[in-house]
């Protein structure tokens, strides 16, 4: 029932690896706004997890500590609407390691679609990604913080979903700025 | 020629007169991360000015330092695409000033649409909008911090965009997502 009514998408956010501004491979802190903002749009959109991922341990308890104060505390009394949104956060080490639950719910391997501000080989375009959406298959998109993902990581997706086209030449939006456009694109 | 290339819209971030959780009519205090990802969606969808409206002095100050700093000062040198964006700042007492702005620009009143993320009277839909958009006439597209623009400032602009649908009831987007993804869909 699930299939027909909402695709199989969850969404994940790298801290790692991604390129700090030299095109170095670095493991990024985590920013709190990027966790609400994309839960948030994550809930509206029907997505099924929102992965964090980070191989940094006080990167990881400090997700813990904002997720529990949203969820279990005071926020989430306070703000429901919040709560029902980073529910949807599950911490894990790596991309890797989020296809792997995924897989443990959906009962299959997730194809794994990556996200990019460039230009470059495998882009996949919006239509045919919701297309493929449709059919049921569970997606896992990734999204990357700091300067973006990898090099590496882009050649080892699936597929990296084509980069957002504005009027200008400019092409630098927030990363949570691209993930509620992608999903409106992808799901809306 | 601006008119046929890019459609004659600008944005404004009202600080007041908002309402907060209970509904009551407050000023609010600006978030920097509104300010960032605001400017660099509105930069990469080509919109003309970004006016920052609040009535507050100390808030004002806060807005000119954080523009400053990306602008004129080493944050300019060091993210010359963040310069760029935050460089669309302008900063009004409220969205009457911000039209009066454009009004001189363009020697036209701008129509002023109000965005909400509740349904209500008078509003557009995004297909309706686009087009007029597409006519050349200037539009001023007003978001409103906290709990949402008032009721007394919706009843009085020219019309009010549609909320925006995700998939569920769920409808609690960020002020920095719903910009991305209305800009997205009105000029993207």
């Amino acid at each position: 029932m699930k299939a027909s009514s909402a695709p199989n998408l969850s969404l994940a956010l790298a801290h790692h690896p991604v390129v700090n501004k030299k095109g170095e491979v670095i493991a990024s802190a985590v920013t709190n706004l990027d966790l609400h903002d994309m839960a948030r749009a994550a809930r509206t959109y029907g997505v099924h997890r929102f992965y964090v991922t980070t191989p940094l341990d006080d990167q990881k308890r400090l997700v813990e500590r904002i997720v529990a104060h949203w969820t279990d505390g005071v926020g989430g009394a306070y703000n429901p609407a919040r709560r029902r949104a980073l529910e949807l956060i599950r911490i894990r080490d790596d991309v890797g390691q989020a296809a792997d639950d995924m897989a443990r719910h959906t009962g299959q391997r997730p194809r794994i679609v990556a996200t990019s501000a460039q230009p470059g080989p495998k882009r996949i375009g919006y239509r045919e990604l919701r297309q493929t959406l449709a059919s049921g298959r569970p997606h896992l998109l990734v999204f990357g913080t700091a300067w973006g993902l990898s090099p590496d990581f882009l050649d080892a997706a699936d597929g990296v979903l084509e980069p957002i086209q504005g009027r200008l030449d400019y092409n630098h939006l927030s990363v949570r700025s691209a993930a509620a456009i992608i999903l409106d694109r992808l799901v809306g």
